[in-house]
């Protein structure tokens, strides 16, 4: 581990978030593990308030939005901490793909979206999500869709088949990316635009059911129709045709945020493998932790992780200073180097807990179903590494 | 894929027994994937008559006890074809831990044992369980154990706790490996006695949640308690002490059959990786099968798969011909070698998938879950390769 | 290891082989890593006397052609064998690329070009060389070339520039790819011409420094320029704008020559790795075969090595049975799966041998070099997956 | 690349030797892959007093050694550099092993002792090297070893056997690790002895040829015995006994000069890469850079060297402000972490040269050969691995 990227702030705030972390949320692990995500979500509504009360709202939010004004190098600290639970983000309001959409309506949404959509989902009273990918185009190729938005009067008439919309179970309103330009250059054809879900022709057709699980609430990934789904055209966010563009830029530090929370992961994965290695007997004077074997997976993890921590915070710090348009490949290198290492990870410390790893009795089993979406998700690492290579081989043509 | 190991009996028999796959099996995949087992069980029963109709029952079984007196090289055959539905090798009665249990018993049993347990299995009306693993003891000690077995007039009182008992849901029997003679030496101390599950005292606690599902009937991994379970002595297998040799020689070749059936699902893996490279549109004009990465992974895998095969059937050849004691060394390597094929396979037919490789929409999902014990149950890979590794070296010393 | 394809012949053949290579040639290793390759060369031409003495001559050869007629199955056992020392080969005269010459013009040579060049090269009395890659086209595109021959009268004015001419130093004849239909289709360009490496205008510009050697003699890879070199046109072989067919030809079979020799090697090396590990001691009471990740080495390495066995000698087999076009992609297949295995084998013998592994005190550090080509030669492993992949998919569309 | 351990003196000074570098040491690349080193060596001088004119001498010296006073991560920075070229280090005189020994003569050498052996080794007027490990005992257990020291009088006497002592072909003196309390706890029974090499008894057996080349002078690693050598006890470095802890202190840092060095090597290797993927046509219209495969490759390189770079500079950094014993676990780290991303980087690049990779035409082939040994030298990767589990575990249990 590294004090690279402490700061006072960190200083003093890190103890505290850790202390709230350990005592408020891990305890939430076991419920999560046994009982339906919307039971548990209760518990976290409760834990937001005592987070308010404390003075630890807004991790990621500027003073003027109400919350700390971190820097995002200081939020990635924090955030991975959070990541060590599956309710971390959530307790605290940060989570995909809210924290996105936040991000999205306060740097283009109207006063009047803002007042309107994007005030509550910073106080947590309600939940939002985001339409993007549609089942029959591959989501490599972003600036493929069939979903449209037409005029018509003073509103938006949209049709559309789309799924993966994270946390549209329970959610007030989603952004949905639609073409509206279908004659324009391909990059200026879609557009974002508002739709609350208790619009006329806005069709849950069901919570997918992903690695075994439905799931519910927030912890789901919806299939919607949209069929003649009329909005007011106030909801269109920034101008149309810029769909693509601000989708470009609610993706880029959308990625940074997914590798932070992995970091978390990675590290409560390597705690766990360590602890169970020390703790497993193989024989009254042997334990797990005497296997060379053994030994070597968790100094390669180690390894890994801290890789992984300093080329993220290291990306953070750049977006920082420069935005995130001038560190676009390292958001591409991070979203692959990251998610490869995750999953690896993950992999090992199933295997170091033997038949106990696979069971749902520890959180292991959970994110090496949910996080295998990671290499897929949000650009599936092949695209990213072209992405990549393609800048890098521009400085040697 | 090669024709090296064809018999004549295969020459007739394979395309029988995939016509009846395809045609009666492969169709219920869908209800396995969205249906309780239990309710698709009932379905397999109905093709368990249809299989017997057309002369395909006992693949697995000799002459003498009603079955096609197959080798094992040509029932691996058959058993790749099977192990492309969850559902294949339950239809034909040699799912595992019943084809392991049925080997046992004709091996080991006691005739009044055999009519009274085996019989009904052989012919599927009943189904079995296998008691070893404890939650308590590592797996990869077999010899280390508390579950106990202590003689009380003509019966045993068994007292113990295990775990991973596969398909103890709805079992008519358990095999209990028990301490009969704490004193012996380590690897006499175990016996193998049989339990009937309407036992007092046979206590399932509940069907372990692994990743995700908890699972019925068949499809489940049972915790149990057996608590003052009293048997009669007659339902000792083999002679006392021999519980660790009776299970050397019930895993040896249940390895194989494991990995048969892995190779079945990578041949199905690889298939829909295929139909969907070819399928999937990244643009009007192209597709995946044209992106060089997906290329090469489908090359790397039909290579892996091809020599995966050779590696399971050469094994078999060798039991075949000089038992499955001799071909040891063989049977470690394929333990570990088609595992590792198995999950790279797998990772990657979802890769290709994209969004869908992670829903429940496909059959890859669950195996992904399902199959990551793959390289823990019997036996973690780890330390099957210390075991070849250790007999490859006694020839350098 | 298997006896899957053991014959009768070969349970004669093999310990006389064996005892020849060990009495015989495996001592001359230590001359081979410390002398110049034609001081060494010298005493192997004693030893092709002694092999014809004791009826070894000619293990690829047909009987027609004063060899043992033996199968490609039953040639690969035996290759298996040479190829555990550099010079195995070149003493029984079946090294690449004369044995690649020799299968050519066995096929396509006239009777005059038999009588001239293959029959002395059967006899080992000359070797010759092959000039097909030239050092501005890619190897991975082979109707890419510049060499052109011209008619002019009854000859062949050829003029080009041809780099990794294996053996061309000390070669008697060169057989040189050339365009002599520019205008024909891309496939149909090229004709395969022979060039006595005493025609004035062929200049051997260097043996070119691979790995830090230059080599010499056989045992070097030249550049070499074609300067208005004059040749009869009765030295083509088949017909013109065959060049590519002929050439495929040639070089499906070769690449299973080199598949058969890399297992070998890896044998070699497996057993040095052996070797190595139970005789270093780390303590007087430990040795690196007593470390676990030193075993999973060995356990891996040999189920991989076996693997890589079984995947090529069925091939072989195909190729018996239905020919080298019929048995395509299982070449492709061994092509790449064979040299990552025999890459890695060498490299982890070399780490278990510390830092002798990376001397010349063993012939280790001798493959690490000069095998690492084995991915680039006969087609990019890469070259060889698409292609693979291509057949494959074709199957799906 | 990141700009986060830039310092104000590094941005005047990395231009400079930038400069420097690619007009004056780069250009000898040519000469070192042809000639032999003694004869580029003298070329080596020569720059040495240009660099002494432009005030760039010392990079790695302290201002009262006559440095520059540089941080240690301010050095790795400089030191990347360098490393592009296999001379970069031998010119400005910071190359081991002589920087190893500068630090240790600084640190713990006597007055008479500097000025004798550490003032001309500072102003590059003379050469060392650094005798440890013996060819009968495994590198991995450092305190085992048989090499002697026996006071007679005001001396020593030394006898043993030493080999891979690094450019001792030329050199003034040798650092002897020899025993001179047999009976002392094992970790003190060495001391560190100066041997000059003109000692009688002092016999350079052989440069040890290493894949294929014995090399001379600086580029050598020599097998030396060490028969009745007398030196002066006053030769003698810190205390008797001290040896294996003023090892530890020497080789810890040494590590990291390693580190810093090969990450100098991969990202020349990846920008020979990139040139030659955008500059190798496979037909008129697309080049090497135009495959997704070859894309893939370069992104997987590029973000591998950011993350071994950032782990590198960190390790640095924690030297610099805790003590290179605080910074132990993130020394083995990067010792394991670094070796593995060059190698994987080394063999890729090759790869990517086709045919040319393998040749001594580009200084790829030098480096896959000669930097193998980065996984074996100052500890192998899988002691380093083990180490750092241990103190991971630690904390555990």
């Amino acid at each position: 581990m590294t004090d690279l990227f402490k700061t006072d702030r960190l200083e003093t705030l890190l103890p505290q978030l850790e202390a709230f972390f350990w005592e408020e949320i891990a305890p939430l692990e076991k419920d999560f593990l046994s009982q339906p995500f919307n039971q548990v979500a209760q518990k976290c509504e409760a834990l937001r308030e005592k987070a308010k009360e404390k003075g630890l709202w807004g991790l990621h939010l500027s003073e003027k939005q109400g919350g700390l004004g971190l820097s995002l190098v200081e939020f990635g600290q924090l955030s991975e901490l959070l990541g060590q639970s599956p309710l971390g983000h959530y307790v605290f309001n940060c989570q995909a793909p809210d924290i996105g959409n936040m991000e999205l309506l306060a740097h283009a949404g109207t006063e009047v979206q803002k007042e309107q959509f994007l005030q509550p989902l910073l106080e947590g009273k309600i939940r939002s999500c985001f339409a993007m990918t549609e089942p029959q185009f591959a989501g490599s190729n972003p600036v493929h869709m069939a979903t449209k938005a037409e005029k018509k009067g003073e509103h938006y008439i949209i049709n559309g088949h789309k799924w993966f919309t994270t946390a549209a179970d329970g959610a007030t309103f989603s952004i949905v990316m639609a073409i509206t330009h279908p004659e324009a250059p391909k990059h200026q054809r879609a557009s974002m635009i508002i739709v609350p879900t208790d619009t006329a022709g806005f069709v849950l057709v069901r919570n997918i059911p992903i690695m075994g699980e439905e799931g519910e609430g927030y912890m789901s990934h919806a299939e919607i129709k949209y069929e003649n789904c009329q909005v007011p055209q106030s909801y269109l966010i920034g101008e149309e045709g810029q769909g693509f563009a601000l989708a470009q830029q609610r993706l880029g530090p959308g990625r940074i945020h997914h590798c932070m929370r992995w970091i978390g992961i990675c590290e409560r994965a390597f705690a766990m493998m360590c602890q169970r290695a020390v703790s497993r007997e193989l024989s009254p004077e042997t334990s797990l932790a005497d296997k060379q074997v053994i030994q070597h997976w968790i100094a390669e993890a180690r390894a890994n992780i801290n890789a992984a921590r300093l080329m993220v915070l290291d990306t953070a710090r750049q977006i920082d200073l420069y935005g995130a348009r001038a560190a676009k490949d390292a958001i591409s290198s991070i979203k692959f180097f990251v998610s490869d290492i995750l999953m690896k990870t993950l992999d090992r410390a199933i295997q170091v807990h033997g038949a106990l790893g696979i069971t749902d009795d520890t959180i292991l089993s959970f994110w090496y179903r949910h996080e295998r979406g990671a290499r897929i998700y949000d650009g599936a690492d092949e695209v990213h590494k072209s992405a990549l290579a393609r800048s890098v081989l521009k400085q040697y043509r």
